[in-house]
């Protein structure tokens, strides 16, 4: 199929920082050289969306928001050979070009053409707009909450068929975020103890990555008891209310016999930063995941580092190679090892949107999902 | 030989925190069951040294200084089969089971007898005493800046008899802490950029490190200016004054085409890990070498760590497993590989370590050496 016109398309769009998403008709155009578009099925809606709301990551409103996209291919742009229509994708909001420095070895989670899409394609502009023709930014380039999106190819990452897409679009970032913190940035070993500091949508597929990977100690620390009891149900062994301890990281440490082989921060807090690496044990790894605000700083007593050989490791998507790690979660959601039907707290049609932001800002999501 | 009676030697001796060291006589006192006694050739002084007569790290007087010691075995203990009278050995200040879980999994650095041998031998006793019997301390369970000094044989390394002791003594602590960072740490690999803060006698050898390990790009930055000509005789390509620059870590990254791979902080010091931190590339890694005061912090924006998937990582010892590391850095010596002899400074008679300390203090010295 060509495209030839744009397409009218129900979307939630971020007009101005600090105030309510808005769904909006938009108008998505076609696909340019090495683009595709795609007919959305499903898309989450991550803390890293409502951070852009807020302004707690800084992006430029307006912009089309949602970046946990799956959905089905409708139209290619020239020279995509990698894609054809009908192809089942996710949405990746780590752009790959895979010719910089970072692709090439192996870290296409840190490529350099991703510093070009926070709220367009890679060539900076956009296949969006409003009715009236004025450009509207999408997301981390992809702007996937609504019905229709074009990104670049760079951008995409095809799933099996057999795989159901509200599902699948949870790959494209809050699962592989986690899982990928276990299994690429700190290599959990089987038999090992581990602690996780906030069970949202991150943390609670870093729990479920480390009972995959076979640690046999899993403590699971949070404020709510409802994320909690769903940590319980993926994989920890533990959980700790941190409202209900004096000493979280005492509690931890002892909970795990005296220090965790690896913790992970989960929230974006440099407190919580400085618990989960004063919870490790000599030789330990803290893996930082949260994303946290530009202002805040993680204060760590320095002789602690030398003296008992700890390590701090920032980790960005789950320092994952989505078009190799994606279809890994494919296969072990298909035989049941992967968890992913319990992280849909809710699901909401478009029109809905705004509530998915307020129930996420208010704790009660672990995954909020728009359905189309 | 057997050795009945105590010996008397010359010592070098902390009596009270604060004040200048002392060379007194004692008396060493005879091995027990898996001890050896040591006629010392050499023993470095070492910034720890310093630092433990200082108060800087916490080590309770009175001792006997000195952990960087080379000699040869003139009596073994009951059981001490792996030393023989005639062996030629340097003391490891940190003392090694074989038995634990991080000796087990070949990090011996970290070893849990190590945490017993602040100022003893393993067992908390010591073999050294004064001339009227009462006890001494063994600063980190070697007290080797004496004449004699009796170790537990998990503190000592043979080395071959062909090894100049003077230059032995170096791999002991700062030659083995400063190449370990590089080659057990960071893994630093060939062609790659790095930056070293601090050029002492730790930072020297992280230069020489990565020179061996082929780093092509070695930016080495410190307040002295003879430090960075030694630097730069070692392998340093860039040298960076840090008192003739309004931004380090903004230098040190246009030298290292925007970002180290690899930094090394080799102060102890908060703010100079900030700047080794700083100074990385998206992706690289800061190994923290230097010994921090315990009231001493390090801050760092958190986001940086997700963002820039950066790494900070401490290291102690070189996390070196010195039986294996010592006799390859012996046999680099031999090939003019790693170069020990440009690291003296100076050599003592011991009625002058006094002056050595004082040297050490006052930034003259990489490294002095008491030999007897």
């Amino acid at each position: 199929m060509e495209l030839r016109e744009p397409l009218r398309a129900k979307a939630v769009v971020c007009r101005a920082i600090g105030e309510p998403v808005i769904v909006e008709e938009i108008l998505v155009h076609p696909p340019r050289a090495g683009e595709v578009t795609i007919r959305l099925a499903a898309c989450g809606v991550c803390h890293s969306d409502l951070s852009a709301t807020t302004g707690t990551i800084p992006f430029p409103p307006p912009m089309v928001l949602g970046h946990e996209g799956a959905g089905v291919v409708i139209a290619v742009g020239q020279g995509t050979s990698r894609f054809a229509v009908g192809d089942h994708v996710v949405s990746s909001f780590v752009s790959m070009c895979g010719k910089c420095r970072y692709c090439t070895e192996g870290r296409p989670q840190l490529c350099d053409q991703s510093a070009k899409t926070t709220v367009s394609l890679p060539d900076g502009s956009v296949r969006t707009s409003d009715l009236q023709g004025r450009p509207l930014g999408v997301f981390a380039g992809c702007g996937t909450m609504a019905e229709y999106a074009t990104l670049h190819a760079d951008s995409v990452i095809k799933v099996d068929r057999d795989m159901p897409l509200d599902r699948a679009a949870l790959l494209g970032c809050g699962v592989m975020t986690g899982y990928g913190a276990v299994h690429n940035a700190a290599h959990v070993v089987a038999g090992s103890a581990t602690a996780v500091f906030g069970c949202g949508g991150v943390g609670l597929n870093v729990v479920q990555g480390c009972n995959i990977a076979g640690a046999t100690t899993i403590v699971a620390v949070d404020t709510s008891d409802e994320k909690l009891a769903l940590a319980k149900r993926l994989g920890a062994t533990h959980v700790v209310n941190a409202t209900q301890e004096d000493n979280v990281v005492k509690k931890v440490r002892s909970l795990t016999d005296g220090g965790a082989d690896y913790s992970f921060e989960c929230v974006g807090h440099g407190a919580v930063v400085s618990q989960a690496y004063g919870a490790l044990r000599k030789g330990g790894t803290a893996v930082v995941v949260g994303v946290a605000p530009s202002s805040d700083t993680t204060t760590i007593r320095t002789a602690t580092l030398t003296f008992d050989e700890k390590t701090l490791k920032g980790c960005y998507f789950g320092s994952s190679r989505p078009p190799v790690d994606i279809p890994r979660l494919v296969a072990l959601y298909r035989q049941s090892r992967l968890r992913l039907d319990e992280l849909i707290t809710r699901e909401y049609r478009i029109d809905d949107a705004p509530q998915a932001f307020t129930d996420l800002a208010e704790g009660r999501n672990a995954r909020g999902m728009v359905v189309f």
